[in-house]
């Protein structure tokens, strides 16, 4: 807020690209605001999610809050102050507030402490899976659940969980998170990109509310990945890639008796900045605890590839001025998902029992 | 001046804050633009003063000269440049101009040097009581005289002056060193906090272009701060807060013999940037240079935890798009100096020699 | 793209400047983008012009291409890219370019690659004097030739080539390297300034796409420079100094036998970003290697000075909101070139054999 001043007008040239991004605005719906384990009793963390700054808290009995990170008195952030009991606590002039957002002391006033303007607006939180989800629109009554990862509480799973950050909109982590050709070529040596080409058939189903692709025929991934899900296994693969409204991208692979299920939930903090919440489930035929050793690392490292270049897509979209993509049938979920956010964001979801059903070929290597 | 470059729209939901401020813009009055300590013979500062850029300098036989700091050529900044005898010289023509703005020399050129367009901007300027001020609008005959500091040139009184800066507007800062509540949470156990809570009665004063809050029965101050104020005494505390427009925040304290008198010029550097200019009166039963020795970094400690606070307040003030507040009883005078500011602002003062008074009682620990 | 969020009003005063500026916009002219030697087979390099991020690469068989830098697929920057043969690839899925913009390969994709949606943006290329220009407008036919710099290529000079940057517009930039009088005062001993002013005629003749000033009577140079331009010499000076739009700043000195002609082609990267692409050519009577010793350190120092004049001068033009210069006759040929600037990017060039002729004189020490 220091003061911008005049600016002189700009002149030069300048990219020409139209304003379009693939940005959407869905608050109507529950986000993933931190890990449970991130938040133990006594913590306070201050995260914004859809541009909204939150403070979460864990009270000492174990509740969670998530209210607006402004105390209603003079605006500082709740996130600075200190988990009282049951309450949060103002540093600035010891304002407490409940986890409903109930205002409970007002140090030095006689009288009355809650009144209606004095409470903080509160967020609808629920707990589940190993994460806590907050309902992006401050007082609402949800009318819908977070939604169940699956395998993810299942015994006969490990579940592992990761949140990393990706300077890029919600749109553009999720078409990464479900981008095929890309891994061949960015990640080369890791999934893909070793051997001769195959040609695969993909089938794209779009349900309105969520798409899925399936891809048929794809060979046993090569590399270090293929070698860890399926060992010494030369079973037939399936495949699917999936995105569910508005937050959640799925990778599931079968192999034999190998399952393995990446369920990203994607949390927007601002326009081009997302933080994506993982659980990674398996069982395999190696002892989980092994697997999970060699996982964690593998999948900074993909994640650390793809943060790299999402970064610098996010740098150019901001130079010129919005997106102008291009795109062909092998960016096979990428225009799905943008299409199924913009209708979610204007209240026009048309969802149906029978998905629309798109086939191609692609070449694998 | 990077360019900007365009940007895609911003879509997320964001704050949803109006745009309120306690900002007001009072440019027809005087502020502190530095210590006459700071500006010795041969010296040039560049200081902003309400968002205009200003260069103050002394000359060798000490008359101070405060100019807009850009030079009429070429617009470099003249606090870039040096005192040239009774003259500030642009270091990159050598253009030289008076402390009242008038063009001396343009090096190379045949002819009249003193041209209307010539001359650089020129602020009235005065020196009183250690400080420089400077009318806010340039080229203005003053209507008034800058406001006269009691006790700072009473030999009877020990002064301290120091200049301290809060990321915060002139509104935020007044009300933080005119505020009570918080000395006994952000400030616990320096001044207030210790003892159990006493009922006191305030009296608020409004002159319309000044507002007083006296405290009634206030205990003596417990901690360190009371027993240095007044070492054994158990007098009767006379405690007095004042604003007055524009500028100064003042705080007013007698225990028997003890006098102690904080007046605080504030010149706001930009909207959310303010410097705060403090002289430091005091008259006790402990040897000043005693108390001086301990008074500087017991007010700099303190004040580093106010710098701290409206910093974070400033920064979600930022996040948020705008102000929020809600007040009670016990925020004695902050809704009073928005009033004063914003009437100021508008030309709209309306001052009485009777004091409009409002009675309250809270609770000081 | 981190949301920029809503901005409570800013209130202050800030300084009262129009927006007026002295940029210009001419795009449909060529550039100098980087320096042959930058630029060897393999190597990318991405580069802004005129506010357009370009990347340029050079490819094994020694073509130069220059597109827009951004993939048309995903619009990743394609200067994170390399080169592949004759062509430049995209990191994020391996897409491929031409020089002249065409796409070779899209991976994984069956069927055709080339369609007109997949093309980048390509820019005309001309390679010469030990420069790579670009023609600044994307897919244009260009309708001239880049300026041909004299001496660059004549075995009897020596030539220096350098490429540096200032914070500042072409024209700031090009004042500042065609101005007498600063060089006396900023430049202080390395020019001019030690020796009592002489009175000497300038005459500036205008042509309408070019402006040059001659110095009549100007004495030897003093200083470094003068020692090392004409040793020994006592011979009458020629100095030119000229401006050739749109980006073409030339001093030429001759002394006798001696001949010094420095070339600076001044490329906007933004509006207030220059880079400055400089042949310094010279034939002396001391051996060009030792000459070209001294002069490389010689010229970044100077350099460097009229850089932090720049800089600061760009700021208080920010701070400002424009600029509000006044001029002298002794800045000879500042307007002039502000003029033909303004007339180029308004298309109203007005060109005669004839120049207008403008005589004055001015003191030179």
């Amino acid at each position: 807020m220091s003061a911008p001043g005049p600016q002189p007008p700009a002149r030069l040239l300048g990219p020409q690209t139209k304003g379009v991004t693939s940005v959407a605005r869905v608050p109507d719906a529950w986000y993933v605001a931190c890990m449970s384990s991130e938040l133990r009793p006594g913590r306070v963390i201050g995260r914004d999610v859809l541009g909204l700054p939150l403070v979460l808290f864990r009270t000492k009995a174990g509740d969670v809050g998530a209210l607006m990170d402004r105390c209603p008195h003079r605006n500082v952030p709740l996130s600075m102050g200190r988990v009282e009991q049951e309450s949060l606590q103002c540093p600035y002039h010891g304002w407490r507030f409940s986890t409903d957002g109930a205002c409970l002391e007002v140090p030095c006033l006689i009288g009355e402490t809650d009144k209606k303007g004095r409470r903080a607006d509160a967020f609808a939180v629920r707990e589940r899976d190993g994460f806590v989800w907050i309902y992006a629109t401050p007082g609402a009554e949800p009318t819908s659940e977070p939604y169940a990862i699956p395998c993810a509480d299942d015994p006969r799973y490990t579940t592992v969980r990761q949140a990393v950050e990706a300077e890029g909109s919600l749109h553009a982590v999720a078409e990464n998170a479900l981008d095929v050709p890309h891994t061949a070529f960015l990640h080369k040596g890791l999934f893909r990109g070793n051997s001769e080409p195959n040609k695969i058939e993909v089938c794209v189903r779009n349900w309105g509310d969520r798409v899925e692709a399936e891809y048929l025929g794809e060979p046993r991934p090569e590399g270090i990945a293929g070698r860890i899900l399926a060992p010494g296994v030369d079973a037939k693969v399936e495949h699917f890639d999936r995105f569910i409204l508005p937050c959640v991208a799925q990778v599931e692979y079968r192999l034999g008796e190998s399952h393995f299920l990446v369920t990203s939930c994607l949390t927007p903090l601002s326009d081009y900045r997302t933080r994506l919440f993982a659980a990674i489930s398996f069982r395999l035929p190696l002892p989980g605890f092994l697997v999970k050793l060699v996982l964690a690392p593998f999948a900074r490292w993909i994640f650390h590839q793809d943060q790299v270049i999402l970064a610098r897509q996010t740098e150019n979209l901001r130079r010129f001025g919005g997106e102008q993509y291009v795109s062909t049938d092998v960016d096979a979920l990428g225009q799905h998902i943008r299409q199924l956010l913009k209708r979610a964001e204007r209240g026009q979801l048309e969802t149906s029992e029978e998905p629309q059903i798109k086939r191609f070929e692609m070449l694998v290597g």
